[in-house]
């Protein structure tokens, strides 16, 4: 770290995944989270340091669904300082794919599968707005816009 | 912050921007760094806390080159913990198009406007997997996969 850098904070980078599961078309994989904020939320968390981001994205989706998850794409960034309110966090989001039954652990109290329009829970987060960019997405091919 | 996250250490974010400029097709911004490591480079910086990526991507290219960039599409996200000596940083890359002659200034000693493979001088950073990269993409449309 050059000397010039200490005195700045700096936001933190953490990771989202929307799974799509293998024989679950226009579905994805929801936790319902054990901690603060409690909610509905996508699988993900924090980018350890020394931590690729897609490594992470793969390691919060096992630990948290119990699922091996296969990056497609890295789908946006969303950044929004207020998109989390205990802190100022920027998420990487990736859509990967995986196989099998997702069972809620660590943070996720319990895993759900469903179509995002019948969750028929808010979601916490920015992560209303990550599922409605992707279902922009699948849809239209279109990807958000560069600030997000 | 939540109690249980404060005793990790987290990787920086920082954005770094491939800069077109009107009337220069298939040319790049690229500068000439003031500071260690020394060498050419994209234009790009730290993400302060409380400002979205994409706002930081613009705030960078106005210090360093003096040029009002606008965002046209969030390009990816480079993450190696090798990509800066100096600490581990999580780097969202932007493309965006300019007008106007870049000067170099803050960071960069001087800008230079030219086709990649025209530089002559090898580039800092992971910068030259981002340029190779963006030219994929320019030449076939791919993105690059998802661990960059």
């Amino acid at each position: 770290m050059s000397g010039d850098q200490k005195q700045y904070k700096n936001p933190k980078p953490t990771v989202d995944i929307l799974i799509e599961l293998d024989g679950r078309p226009g579905e994805l994989v929801f936790i319902e989270r054990a901690n603060e904020p409690r909610g509905f939320a996508l699988p993900g968390g924090f980018v350890d340091e020394y931590e690729w981001v897609a490594d992470a994205a793969v390691r919060e989706a096992k630990e948290e669904t119990g699922l091996d998850v296969e990056l497609i794409e890295l789908f946006h960034v969303y950044s929004d300082p207020s998109r989390d309110k205990r802190m100022h966090t920027v998420s990487t989001v990736f859509i990967g794919r995986a196989k099998g039954t997702p069972v809620g652990s660590d943070d996720a109290a319990r895993a759900v599968v469903c179509a995002p329009d019948k969750l028929g829970k808010p979601l916490v987060f920015d992560h209303a707005t990550i599922v409605a960019d992707y279902a922009a997405y699948k849809a239209r091919g279109v990807r958000p816009p560069p600030k997000r």
